[in-house]
């Protein structure tokens, strides 16, 4: 694995001119892509029980990470990640490198000006795709990759990604997503009518966000290792601060699930929506029973009660639990299946996650399918650094596509913000506009260098804790 | 990556006793698994243009590889391993990696009186699960592992791994399916009723396979690189061969599909099917046109005209283009999506590959969900290796299962044979039915050696002549 130190991922170190060198044209210097460093980095929050549900109950939140560095000497740098749970962190920086070759060497401009050129060819690599296509580890590495890309293109900017996108033409985003295999949902030119529509009040819109922000929900009271003193706690503190959706994990044993709901919603009360969350645990007859033995505690929607592979056994969930609504997503490989999804009167709610598909362009499509269709977004964030990235997402919909943020909510977490360059704000149950240039994708040195696997120094010192206790 | 010498890989190598030794247990030795070693084998074909078709102009059949060893002294090991077509086998052999403790010390005995066992394990890893779930590299590398596992023990059992299955209990195969996510298709009593049903007249059936063997089709006509020339010489070939059916690559250029349908129609008569395959190159309206252009050749079925994940596209493509028959399955991911395929009324034939699902155990359950829906298996093979291990497949399904060849054919590509151990038989366009104990997922140790990538003699000499010819 070829990483470089830590330290050299900080914005403020010189751009390093290793690797190949932009090449000279009419005697003119072309910046180039001189580099893609990886980064294995892992939090150990497994130790805690943050993030347990009934699917994940020992998450180690962690991030393939990669640093696109240029020869441009402007000092910016395009940072992207896919985000994991732990185990197989390695497997998805493997994944990453090997799309190094499609990077070296290219024309920073060209790269900016077209993101969509690189998703392209990733996606197209004739070998690579035959370890997907388009889904799993080699799917989420294009995606880390591609958004490393707008996190470049959006600094070189100098625009946050949300805005950068509600700037620009229509006929450009369009040009941005692949139509393949959606066609007979999406048409190039539906996406630009809906674009074009969507620019309408897209001023008084920006004004909106950047003086109000945008629509939160929290998830934090609910993870299933909670005992219920803190699950009440934390849901009085959520609605305290102005959060007007809780979200809880269940699926693990239904007798629980029944005095967890019980109590979350005698905490909160009869006016805060609180939405379960099953985490795929179920078949489609269990999803029926289990959503009927908690209705009279109001859900307001069901998410992943099944695989995420399922369609038509969302499809008939969603027919059986009405009018509790379904929602799904986190997990959808890509836009072929949010496709389906759609057309099969599936779900009720749509979750993007900003780092399970092939990154911003395939968003774009899934924006615009769910647009075209008239479902509303809910992203899924959490993890480490998904709450960063998906605003933009939300904000550029909110701005410039949908139009609106009615039922609409990014989900919210607070956890490991702390190690990001431009973390989020969430505030008075909001998430505030970010306003730095980029992606919010950047992890700070310190961080980097502290939770690398396996030599930074928290892994270096808890391994050899562990050898000792063994010895 | 952790490799061994290729050498170690040949099955008369006497077994080694590195890693964790068997326990003691009332004085008894319990043989263990002490090693997983992996290899990446990479074979040129890229250079012949065989396996070109619309999508994968240039494979280099490959084999992300692993071989199980154990302390039982009894020199037997599991082989299983990935196909892919390239780059990306070192990605794909990193995930196989990532199984390792799953296995490293668990007891032989244990594991191959219940693979199904290991199956679970592997797909229920917390954390490695957020990596698919059950889709890509991670999946296929959990296949690989579960392979491996059916090899060692019809090794120890010393049949054939199509007997073993078809000499089972039916309860015990019923064991060997995860039901989750499909029972709202097919539950565990319909799974028995199949498999009760399946022994009235399995003694005959098994000495009509072991007489007569099982019915294949070839590919080896139709690649989308050869000349007119060369695929009217391997068509006329194909049927002086016996065999009944052919396939042609299709999906590059409407004009040039015509034509070579057209010759290939006019080479074989009118008797023999010509099946034609798109690779996923088209979306549902792009295939419905071309298959409209190609109709009056009679295509007997098209297979992949689009995305494998577009279950909802081929149910459209499926009532557009009858009676052309439509088939997919060798990209389809797990078992989830074959159950939406049959429930949809997706597909006419349904196409399992032996090593893209999570081995044997998922396999069980895609033939018991076609049994169940009546619709009939041609395996997906070629590559290297698929042959040799989906032939058992299809040949317990016969003898114990749907208990018919009607309308059923083998896919069958003559590369690549001569690196196994025990590679399949073809005459006179059948499979004649393997009778050496194993999975035949045995490669020789001279062709591991030779085409390991990048140290084995061939790719050594090959990059040392590109270096030169670079410099």
């Amino acid at each position: 694995m070829s990483t470089t130190t830590a330290t050299t991922a900080t914005k403020t170190t010189t751009t390093r001119t290793t690797g190949r060198r932009g090449s000279i044209l009419l005697g003119e210097h072309i910046p180039r892509i001189t580099a893609v460093d990886t980064y294995d980095i892992r939090f150990p929050t497994s130790r805690e029980m943050d993030g347990s549900d009934a699917m994940n109950p020992d998450p180690d939140y962690s991030a393939a990470y990669l640093v696109l560095r240029t020869d441009s000497g402007d000092g910016h740098e395009g940072h992207g990640f896919t985000f994991t749970i732990g185990r197989g962190n390695d497997v998805q920086v493997a994944a990453i490198e090997a799309l190094r070759p499609h990077l070296i060497g290219r024309p920073v401009a060209e790269l900016c000006a077209d993101p969509g050129s690189v998703s392209r060819a990733l996606i197209g690599d004739s070998q690579l795709r035959w370890l997907g296509p388009e889904k799993g580890v080699m799917h989420m590495a294009i995606g880390a990759v591609v958004n490393a890309v707008w996190d470049l293109a959006a600094k070189r900017e100098g625009k946050p990604l949300w805005q950068l996108l509600a700037d620009a033409e229509p006929e450009w985003l369009v040009s941005q997503v692949d139509f393949r295999y959606i066609a007979d949902a999406l048409t190039p030119e539906d996406a630009l009518e809906l674009l074009r529509e969507g620019r309408h009040g897209a001023a008084e819109r920006r004004a909106e966000l950047l003086r109000r922000g945008y629509p939160a929900y929290t998830t934090s009271p609910g993870w299933l290792g909670y005992d219920d003193e803190k699950l009440i706690r934390l849901a009085k503190e959520a609605v305290a601060d102005g959060f007007t959706q809780i979200k809880l994990k269940v699926g693990a044993d239904l007798d629980d699930d029944i005095r967890r709901m019980r109590t979350a919603r005698a905490a909160v009360g009869p006016y805060i929506r609180i939405a379960v969350d099953a985490n795929q645990r179920w078949g489609v007859a269990e999803t029926v029973e289990w959503t009927a033995a908690l209705a009279e505690f109001e859900p307001y929607w069901l998410e992943e009660p099944t695989s995420p592979d399922d369609i038509l056994g969302h499809a008939a969930v969603r027919r059986a639990v009405a009018p509790i609504k379904v929602a799904t997503g986190e997990h959808v490989q890509n836009r072929i299946v949010f496709k389906q999804l759609l057309q099969a009167g599936a779900v009720d709610i749509l979750q993007i996650d900003a780092a399970r598909v092939g990154g911003v362009n395939e968003n774009l499509a899934i924006l615009l399918l769910a647009a075209k269709f008239g479902v509303p977004v809910c992203p899924h964030a959490g993890g480490v650094g998904l709450c960063e990235l998906v605003q933009h997402l939300s904000m550029f919909d909110f701005v410039a596509l949908s139009g609106t943020v009615q039922d609409r909510v990014i989900e919210y977490v607070d956890h490991l913000h702390e190690h990001f360059e431009d973390p989020v704000v969430v505030a008075a149950g909001r998430y505030a506009a970010p306003r730095s240039p980029g992606f919010s994708a950047q992890m700070r040195p310190g961080s980097i260098a502290e939770f690398s696997y396996p030599d930074g120094a928290f892994w270096a010192a808890d391994l050899a804790d562990r050898k000792e206790v063994t010895a």
